[in-house]
């Protein structure tokens, strides 16, 4: 029975990584950057966008701002597509809940679903919003460049060593709300400590997406992605 | 593809079911009533835990107190294991990470694995806490006789509507962390709005585990579970 349902995870993982790479490929043909943004219910993920769009759109538009589109993947409903829309960015949304009650992840299938009504060639930086999860976003490819994660101050402290494959699997940890630092029992130091402990090279960066500190960091981050593929 | 994926599910969800079914014999046996815990991740449900054992040292010794006993899910470490121990309940740790990165839930195979460390005689109210998620839990009965779920406000307004399997799943929603809501542009009014909007019928208690508002509401709702399964 275990045997049997490792044998079935397995071929699901190594179908999803073929179908990721014929994502990433018609990225690269694109020339688009992707990044795969990932946290647990609530870390902020949209409001993060939502910043960033903005940031960006009011911008120096003599500069070659990098122009944005954003896959949405939610269980049920298109709300954060909706706030997003705003923006005037490309914005798809998947919804997982197609039986069973949804997918807790987005996987490489229903990335590349979505990528018809994507302009690609329009394009520059592509950045897809997960479904809010810690542990199963972190197992499934979608042929991304950059994976990144929010973790909010809220979670607490311990949350890195609960949940350490999705703080491995990304190369930037966003340490957001820390406006609300001064409300909670908690230590944004030990939240850094804890990341660094299962990922000693990672980048954090400490972010308020409602007050806008640490955006500027989080920000030059994005822009200098565009046409850099760094992931293996 | 799909269809094979299908299958695979079921037999899955049908061969849970059926391991599920023997832990509810087993936990009726021996008179114990079980709430399964759920929640995303670092919405407070260790915290909840620590204040609900600590609300009934307190209490008065000559009433018949609830003995508690707790299964901890994890994906790694036992750290919040390790937090409840100090109430002298008898607690007992289940880690998902066994291959892949982890499982995002507790199955009814996991929790019959931890019954032979509990004294399923010696207890009246088993907790068990899930691993922290919104999505998969709701969909792996273990055997209990209730299912509560904790949505922390600041998770914001828009969870029940985006994760809604697992609001539906639930008999109780605890709005957690109220005491934030000074901090927060967050209506609590239209969280429990949202929660109702796809579960008329469930029951919302207002909580805050930090300051102990709403506590005493909980612990009467879980000692007057006692020996009542409802849960069909």
């Amino acid at each position: 029975m275990h045997m049997q349902r490792i044998r079935v995870v397995k071929e699901a993982l190594d179908a999803n990584n073929t179908i990721a790479r014929a994502n990433r490929a018609d990225f690269d043909r694109a020339g688009v950057t992707v990044v795969n943004l990932m946290s647990a219910p609530g870390a902020g993920k949209t409001t993060l966008l939502e910043r960033t769009l903005a940031r960006f759109d009011e911008g120096d538009p003599s500069e070659a701002r990098p122009r944005f589109g954003v896959i949405e993947g939610d269980v049920q409903g298109n709300l954060d597509a909706q706030r997003l829309a705003e923006w005037h960015v490309p914005v798809v949304q998947i919804n997982t809940d197609a039986g069973f009650g949804g997918e807790c992840h987005l996987d490489a299938n229903m990335v590349r679903s979505a990528l018809p009504s994507m302009p690609l060639d329009a394009i520059d930086l592509l950045v897809i919003e997960n479904v809010g999860n810690l542990v199963c976003p972190a197992e499934f490819k979608v042929g991304e460049d950059h994976r990144v994660m929010i973790t909010a101050v809220t979670e607490g402290e311990d949350k890195p060593l609960k949940y350490p494959l999705m703080f491995r699997a990304c190369e930037l940890v966003i340490v957001n709300k820390i406006d609300l630092l001064p409300h909670l029992e908690v230590d944004v130091d030990r939240i850094v400590a804890n990341v660094k402990a299962v990922h000693p090279d990672v980048r954090c960066m400490l972010v308020s997406a409602k007050t806008g500190e640490g955006l500027d960091e989080w920000c030059e981050w994005l822009a200098s992605r565009r046409s850099q593929p760094a992931l293996a």
